[in-house]
C-alpha cells in the first residue's frame, strides 16, 4: 500500500504544504465542469492497492467542493484505490449538527452518510463544531485540534493578565480549555440569536474583563457580523484588548473590511481555509497545520498511534 | 397519506404549473444560505404522513441544486414524511453513466445512491440520457418521456419528407423512435469527440438529406457547440430546413447566440428546464411537460399504472 | 394500524400513567430470565400491522433493559408489527456521546445503531445530553424537552431575583434557557474533571451569587456527589438558597442520604426515571412527564405535528 | 497486522491461559461501571491496524457481558484495528435460536447482527446448541468442537460397555457422534417441556440402560434442574453409573448442590465458562479449551487452515 | 392495498388451488427464456400499491425457479407493490442450512439474502428443515406446518398400536411431535451417512418396532433411497406395515418404481410440490395444503394473529 | 495473498487456458447435484487470506451456472478468502439491462446486487451489452474488450474496400469503433422488434454496401435469426462478401446450422464462451481471450493498472 495524496480544488495550497512535510508529490488529477455545469474529475495515475488521502477542505463554493470530494472518491473506489481517507480540515456542514427547529436537516450527519456512500474508508478531520459529529460516522475518525497551535502562539498573553472570553454557551467549554492552557480566567458572553438570520444581540457578560485583555475564541469565523458586535460589546464592557483565536478563518462577504475597522487588535487563525494574498491584513495571523496533517497522515499510513499527537 | 409538492430553488415556474395541472398548493419552505455558503432548508408545514414529491431539476448551479435536494429529502424524512418521491424532470450527471475512461466516476450512479442515502422512496424522471439509468436505483423509477410531446408538434414536416437525424450513433435508437412517429427516413452523423474537451468533429453522414429537410434529434443541448457544428455539416450537405426536437434546454454559454446566428430554423425543447424570459428567441419553441408531470404524479399518488401514460 | 403501548420491565409506572392518558390498555407481555440469565421475552397479543410504542427509559441494571428492549423489538418485527417506535425517557448511554479521549467508544452511536438493527422506526425521547444525539439515527426522532415543564413549576423563583447557575460549561446553553424562561441573569461553575472518575473539582464561578437564591440546571443527578460540590461551592459564594432543575433523577448509590444531609433547598426531577416510594423524601419534587409523551404518541399515531407541542 | 489478545470481564482466567500457550501478553484495558449504572471502557494500547481478538463468553451477567463486549468492539473499530475476532467460546442467547412459540424473538440472530453492527469481522466459537447458528452470521465463523476432548477423556468408559445417553431428541446427532467416537450405542430420553418454566417430564426411554454405565451428552448445564430428572430416570432405568460430558457449564443458581447429592457419578466439562475455585467439587473435572482456541486464532492469524483442528 | 396472487411455473396447480380457496383470480404475468437461455418476466397488470404473494415452491428445474422467482420479485419491486410476500411451501436448499464440512455453503441462509436482495417483505412458508431458517431472514417469516394435516389423516393408525420412528437423530424432535397427536411411542433409527453421496447405511435400532405397524415421519422425500433402506430395515426388524408420513414429494429419479415395489404399505405427503398425475401411483396418498395456505394469505393480508392456525 | 483460480462448471476450458497463461494450476472443487436437484459446492483446498479468482461466464444452463457462482462465493467468503473477484467473461442476463417495458426487471442489476450480496469484492467482464451495467455494481469492476483482438484479425480486410455494419441503432458506436479500427466507413441496418419474441424485420439500409465486402459487429450471436435475416438483406444490398465479428458466440438452437448454409463468409468469435468441438465449422472462426485474462487477473492479483491493456 503506497501513500498517495490528492487535492480537490477546494485549497491547493494546504495540500502543497502537507505534501512537501510529506516529501511526497501530489497525485494527479484533471477537474473541470462540463458546459452543463456538471463537475467531471479524473485520475490521472493508477491508485491500484494505493493508499489513498484526498485534501478538501469546505470553503465556498461549498457544495461544489462537496460533490467533487464525492466523485474523486467515487472515482478511486472503482480505480481499486485500497484505502481512502476524506481528509477535511474543516468539516462540511458542521454547524447543522442537530434539529433545533422543526423539520430541518441534519446536514452533517447527511455529509457522513454521503461520504460513506461514495466509499471513503476513513476521515481526518479538524476542530469539528461539536465533537459528536464524530459519531456521526460509522469509520473512523482521526480528529486534530488547533488549540495547541493557537495557544501556544497566545503564551505572549499570559503575562498581560488576559481573560479568555466564550462568545456564547456553545463554546464556554473551549475558552475552559484555553484557560487552562494560558492560564487565565474565563467569562462568557450572553446572547441571543434572531431566527435563522444569523443576527445576533449580546445582552450580557458573565464574568468580568475590564481593563484587562481579553482573548475571544471561536472555532469559526464567516461573515464576522457576530465577532464585531462581541468585539464592540466588550470594549464598551472596558476591555483594553481585544485577540482572538480561531481555527477556521472563512472569512466571507465584507468580513476582511469590518475587521481592518475593528477594535480588534489581532486575530490568530490557521491555514484549514485559503485566504487569498489580496485579502491578507495585518491583524490576521495565520498559523499552518499542514505539519501537524503531515504528521497524522504519517501515522494513518504506518499504523502508528495518532493520539499520542495530543499529548 | 395526504399528497404535498414542494420545490426546491431550481426551476420554481415548473412546480408552479404542475401544482395548478393538480389543483394543489405548493408545500411552504424556506432555503437560503448561511454567510459560510453551506445550505439551509427549512420544511414550513407539517409533513408527517404525507406522501411528498419534491420537484428539482439538474440546472446551473448543478451541484448546490443537488445539495439542495438532499438537505431537503433529509429534512423531510427526519420530519416523518411517510414517502418521498424526488422528481428529477431532467436528471441530474446523466450523462456520466459510465466509465469509457480510467479512474473517472460513474457520478449518475453515485447520485442514485445519495439520493437512497438521502431517504427517497421513489423516482419520476423524464427522458434519461441512458434507460440503464433507472437500473442505478433500488427503489422503484417511473421514467417520462417528452417524445410524444415533441413528436406531435413535428407531425407538421411530414408532409415536407423530412429526415430525422441522429447527431451520434448513441442517439440513432431515438431517431429510429421519431422516424417511426413522423413516418421517416432516418440518417445518422458520424463523429469523433476529442478527449472532454466536449470538441467534436463531423466528418461523415450516413444516408441521405440533400434537397430535403431534416429534424435534428437531442436529448440536451448545451452550449450549443457540438449542435453548431452538426448544423453547418447538415446544411452543406444540402438539408433545405433543419428543424431540432431536444427534451432539456439547458442552453449554458453563448449557446442563445449561437443559435440565433445559425442555419437552425426552429428548435422545440420542453421545460424540464428554465429558460429565462429574456433568453427566448423566436426560433426556440418551448412545450410543456407539466401535464404529463401533474398526471404522472395523480397516479402514483393513487396507485394507478403509470405506464397507461406511455399508450 | 392500531396503536399499540408495549413496558419493557425499567419503568412500569410510567407506561401505566401514560396509558392512562392514553385511555388504552397496556399489551401484554411476558418477560424472565432463563436459569442461564439469557432474557425471554414473548408478546401475548397479537401485534400484526399495529403501530407499536415500547417504553423503556435506560435504568439500572441500564444493560439488561437495553438488551431487553432489543430482544422485544426482535419479537415484535418478527410479530409484523407494522410500524415499532422504541419510547426512550431516558436515552441509554446519553452521555458516551463523543470520543474525547483515545480509544474509547461512541456508545450513544453504537446504541442507536443497536436499536436499528434490531428493528425500530422511529425514537420517542427526551432531554438528550446532547441534541446532535438525534443525528445518530437515520430513522425519525421526536425530541421532547421537560424544560417547560421544570421552569413552569419554577416560575415561583422569579420575584426572589433568582440566578440561574450552569453547572459547567457543557450546561451554559441550558442555564441560558431556563434564564429566558424565569427572566433570570446566568452563572457559570468553572470545574475540572480528573480522569474518568467521575470526581470533579468546583475552582472558580463566573458571575455572581451573593445573597440570592440560585437555581442550578442539569439533565441528569447521578450519585449527586458533583452536584455536592457545587452546592457546597455556590453555598460558600454567598448563595442563600439553592434549588435545582433536572430531567432526569437516577439517584444512584448515597445520592438520596447525600441531598438529605446537603444545603440544597429543594430539587425538582421528572419521571422519566423511577423513584422508589421509600427512597422519595420531602426536599424532591417529582413532575410527571406521563401527558407530554402520551400527547406525543397519539400526535405520531394519528400523523399530526409534535413540534406545536414545544410552542 | 500484529496480533492483539484482549479480554472482557467476563472469564478472564480463559484469555490468561490461552494467552500463556500463545506466548504473548494481554492488551490492557480499563473496564468500569459509571455512576448511573453504564458500561465504560478503554483500550489502553494502540491496535491501530492490528489483528485484534477479544475472548468473552457469555455467564452470568449476560446482558452486561454482551454490551461490554459491543462496547469493546466499537471502541476498537474507532481506534482503527485492522480486524476484530469475537472470541466466543459460549455463545449469548444459542438456545433463542428458532420462533417455535409465536411473537418470540430469535436473539441468537439478533445477537449476531448486534455484533456484526458493532464492527466485528469475524467470529470464533465452539459447540452452538445448533450449527445453524454459524448461518446467522454474515462474516466467517471458526467452529470448534470440545467432542475430541471430552471423548478421549471418556474414552475410559469404553470398556465398562457404556450406553451414550441423548437427553432429548434435539441432542440426538450429538450421542450419535460420541457413540462413533467411544464405540457404544446409544440411548434417547423421551420428554416433554412444559412452558418456557424450564420444567421437564421425563417420561419414556427410547433404548436400554439397564445394567450399564450411562454416558449423558450435554452441551450445556445451567441449573441442572433438567438433568437431575434425567439422572434420577436413569438411575431407576437400571443404570449403574452415570457419567456427564458437557461443554459449557454454567452451574448457576443450586446447580453445584444439586449435583454434589445427585446419583450423578461424574461430570466433565471444559472451561468455556469461568467456576470459582470454591464452586468446585469433586464431581465435577474441568478439561481446558484454552490450548484449541490458542491454536485456532495462531491459525487465523496466520492465513492457515483451521479445519485441519478438526481431523 | 389489493390482494394479488402471482404464481412462478413451478407448481402452477397449487396456485390454482390456493386462488380457489381464496376466491380470487391469478394475477396475470408472462414467463419464457430468451434463445440465450436467460429468464424473462413481465408482469402483465398494474400492481402498484397492492399486496403481492408470488407462489414457487423449490422444485427441478430448482435454478430456474429460484431464478425465475428473484426476478418476478424484482419486477413486482420496481413495478411499485406495495408489499411482496415469497410464498415458498417447499424451501430451496432448506437442507444446506449449516456448515458440516469445511469450506461449503450455507446456501438457505444466501437463498434468503437473495430474496431480501431481490425486494421481499415478507415470507411464507411450510415445515422448514429446521425451524433455525426462520432466522435466516430479517424480514417476517411465517412458518406453517402440515403435520395436523398428516397426523389427522394418520389418527387411523392408533388403533393399531403404531410406532413412531424417526430416520435418524435429526428428525427425532419430529417423530416425538406426530407420536404425542397419534398417542404412540417414538423409536429412532441410528444411520451414518457416507461423504455427500447421500448414501447411508442403517445400522442399529434404537427402540421396539417388532409385531407392530411403524409410522416414519419425514419432511422430505427425494430420490428415495434412504427410504428404501430404512423400509427394509424395519421390515427385517420385525414391523408388520410401514406407513410413512412427510411433507415434502420430490420424487425424484427412480424414486416412484422404488416405491411401487417395497415393503411400504402408505406414503402420505402434500401438495407442497407437483406430482405428475402419471406418476401417481396407489400407494401415495397427496393430502392438500392449499385451504390452509389461503386461510394464511388471508389473515396475513387482513392484518388477524396467523398463530391462530397452529392451535 | 496468495493468487488462486477456481472455475464453476460452465467453462472449464477457458479456466484451463487462463491458468496455462498464468502458469499456475486451478484450485480443486467438487461441484455435483443432490437427488433434489440442488446444487452442492465444496472448496478442496483452504483459500483463507488468498486472493480468489472465479472464473464463470454465463452459458445454458444459465441459471445453474449463476446460482452454482453464488454458491461458490458464499463457500469461498465463509472460508475466509481475503478477496473475492468474478471472473464473468460473459456477463449473465446483460441484455436485461432497462426497463424499456412496463412491469419487468432490471435483470443485469438484480444479478449485481445478487453478487455482492454473496460476497463478491470485485468484477472482471468482458463487452458488456451496455457499459453502463459497470454502474451496476458498487465493488469495481475491470471491463476489458476483445475488439482490438477482433479488429486486428479483420485487418485483412481494409484493402477490401470493406463497410462495417452496425446491425441496429444500440450497434452504431460500436461499428464507429471498428470503422476506426480499420479504416473504413460505417452503415446502419434500421430494424424493428416485435414484441419479446426476438423476431425483427430489417426494412432499411442507412449508407451504402453495394459492390463491397460487409464486416457485421455484434457482441452476441444467439440463435443467429436475426443475423440471418441482416445477412440476407446484405446480400440483396449487394454486399460482395459477409464478415462477421462478434465477441460472444452461444450459438444456440440451429444457429451452426443456420450459420452454414447462410451467405456469410465468416465469423470471427472468442472462447468467452464454450464451442463444442463437434458444433465447430469452418466458417466459424474462434479467437482466444485468455492470454488477455490471464494478465488482467496478474495485474489485479499484483496491484497494477489494468487500464494499460487498453492502449
Amino acid at each position: 500500500m503506497e501513500l498517495k495524496i490528492f487535492s480537490g480544488s477546494a485549497h491547493p495550497e494546504l495540500a502543497v504544504r502537507i505534501c512537501r512535510h510529506l516529501g511526497t508529490e501530489e497525485g494527479r488529477r484533471e477537474i473541470f465542469k462540463f458546459s452543463n455545469d456538471c463537475t467531471f474529475v479524473k485520475i490521472l495515475e493508477s491508485v491500484r492497492n494505493d493508499d489513498v488521502y484526498v485534501i478538501q477542505p469546505s470553503c465556498a463554493p461549498v457544495n461544489d467542493g462537496l460533490m467533487e470530494l464525492l466523485i474523486m472518491i467515487d472515482a478511486l473506489h472503482r480505480a481499486s484505490a485500497a484505502r481512502i481517507t476524506a481528509v477535511l480540515p474543516y468539516f462540511p456542514y458542521a454547524k447543522s449538527d442537530k434539529k433545533d427547529q422543526p423539520r430541518i436537516a441534519i446536514t452533517a450527519r447527511l455529509v457522513a452518510n454521503l461520504l460513506e456512500t461514495a466509499g471513503i474508508d476513513r476521515v481526518l478531520t479538524m476542530d469539528l463544531h461539536a465533537p459528536q459529529i464524530m459519531g456521526f460516522f460509522s469509520v473512523p475518525v482521526d480528529h486534530l485540534t488547533s488549540v495547541p497551535i493557537l495557544s501556544a502562539y497566545y503564551q505572549k498573553l499570559k503575562e498581560k493578565d488576559v481573560v479568555v472570553v466564550a462568545p456564547d454557551a456553545g463554546r464556554a467549554k473551549l475558552a475552559r480549555t484555553y484557560g487552562k492552557l494560558i492560564g487565565a480566567p474565563i467569562a462568557l458572553l450572553d446572547k441571543q440569536r434572531v431566527g435563522n438570520e444569523e443576527k445576533v444581540e449580546v445582552n450580557h457578560l458573565v464574568g468580568e474583563v475590564k481593563g484587562r485583555p481579553v482573548l475571544l475564541v471561536e472555532d469559526e469565523i464567516a461573515s464576522g457580523g457576530t465577532m464585531m458586535a462581541e468585539a464592540e460589546f466588550l470594549h464598551n464592557a472596558g476591555a483594553t484588548e481585544i485577540f482572538v483565536a480561531c481555527t477556521h478563518g472563512v472569512f466571507s462577504g465584507k468580513a476582511i473590511e469590518r475587521i481592518a475597522s475593528s477594535p480588534i487588535t489581532e486575530i490568530a487563525v490557521t491555514d484549514t481555509l485559503p485566504l487569498a494574498p489580496e485579502r491578507r491584513i495585518e491583524k490576521i495571523t495565520v498559523l499552518s497545520v499542514a505539519e501537524l496533517f503531515a504528521e497524522a497522515i504519517t501515522r494513518i499510513h504506518k499504523g502508528q498511534s495518532v493520539s499520542v499527537l495530543f499529548d
